[in-house]
């Protein structure tokens, strides 16, 4: 009874948060499409609508769904290992939409001779892509790759899983400052401070990514939402009755869940 | 061994945040006193300048220790009442800080006719002023009073240990903002883009305060370095050699420590 109000209110969080993800999807693209120059690859303007829009998509909504891809009750038939390959390769994905939105960046600032790497922004947005590659090459090498010692999968995990929501948090004040910078260099008749239509649009872009933000972090740092170690999802599976469609010995067994029980552990 | 260890690191990081503090307000001082119209009274500009000294001095620096401030192991052997009037002290000192910085702003703002609560800065920064003294006020009504029924105390403190730490990154979010626009608005020639010794140094003030938060969000969120419960402090300090000057008994019985345990099972 309890266990299952538990999972009500965590269907309910992961919906929030999915619908405030693809609200905000919708509102940088209003934002671009609507009351900005549209999207191009020309250069001047339209070349740097990339950098909010793919910055959104890839570098919060995906990387969020990422962070919480292990807390999907319905995932926890899937093996493992199959759930790891789903989290690196969102995160990848994510990883290459950032890319490309910096180098619509740097494409425009080079040909409208802006210079590049001078704000708070760019230095803090910088150093999150720098840290989310460190982040996805470690973490392949360390839980993908079956040459790595168990007991490094073990001890990198608090750090794995804390760097992953810190790269997150400081991808969200990153773009939070790119909003500042934008409305205000953007803006000119009427002013940001003059709050005309656009100022208060992209403000509320601001909160709800924000807010996206804050309920990936209460998701994923519930001890109750964990997936479960891999031993006790076996002898569940073997004990009860198969649920239709789904064969029990989909829950492969894996080399290691070493990492799983640290991270219960040491859970930010 | 591991445990000596384990207490090395926890000294370094803690060491190493107290000085990042400490480096940030010598920081700010200096942006306002040398970069900037130095401080004052008058409706201007060294009006101004008292928000972002009192918000790194107060909101940030000072919560941040008050975050940490049940994790000193050199504490433990005081009552937990006293650690929670030194924990509410401290944020309500933090507030107050705060709360004059903002009246700091509003003045300015309405005596050089520029408007208020226009900008991304803005939202999130009165947002988090009032979700603080939300946290504030809840917190000594459940924890401080002795009113309130253990079960609650028990229930709430997950959500209260995440809004705190949720309040405090959307403080560091909310500054880093607050530099863009500072840095935008008071450098007109050379500009912020032209990278003039002030831009760059508020830029790593900015990178200095959002480490401080890693590290304190660290130093939070781990299992180990928690504070035992009461019942376990009080064994220890029954069986084990009563440490030079400290008596015993300065381990009062507490009312409850049903919240210690419920932070320690739901530990953001």
């Amino acid at each position: 009874m309890e266990a299952m109000e538990n999972y009500r209110l965590f269907l309910s969080l992961l919906l929030l948060a999915l619908s405030l993800g693809f609200v905000s999807v919708v509102f940088v693209l209003r934002w671009v499409l609507h009351f900005r120059e549209g999207l191009g690859w020309d250069g001047g303007a339209a070349e740097f609508n990339w950098h909010p829009l793919l910055i959104i998509i890839g570098f919060i909504f995906l990387q969020g769904i990422a962070i919480v891809v292990y807390r999907l009750p319905w995932t926890w038939k899937c093996s493992k290992l199959m759930m790891k390959f789903i989290h690196a390769g969102l995160n990848v994905l994510a990883f290459i939409l950032a890319a490309i939105s910096l180098v619509a960046v740097f494409d425009f600032h080079n040909t409208q001779n802006i210079p590049n790497m001078y704000s708070l922004h760019s230095w803090v947005g910088l150093t999150a892509v720098i840290l989310y590659s460190l982040q996805i090459v470690l973490g392949i090498a360390i839980y993908l790759l079956p040459v790595s010692p168990v007991p490094l999968r073990a001890a990198f995990m608090p750090l794995h899983v804390y760097s992953g929501l810190f790269i997150f948090t400081s991808v969200i004040a990153a773009a939070l400052m790119g909003i500042t910078e934008k409305l205000i260099f953007g803006l000119k008749d009427p002013k940001y401070k003059d709050s005309p239509p656009e100022a208060t649009f992209v403000n509320v872009l601001g909160l709800l990514i924000s807010v996206f933000g804050g309920l990936i972090l209460w998701i994923a740092t519930r001890p109750s939402w964990k997936r479960p170690n891999e031993q006790l999802l076996r002898s569940q599976l073997n004990s009860e009755p198969t649920p239709s469609g789904i064969s029990a010995n989909t829950a492969m067994p894996e080399r290691t869940d070493a990492e799983t029980d640290s991270g219960k552990m040491s859970k930010m």
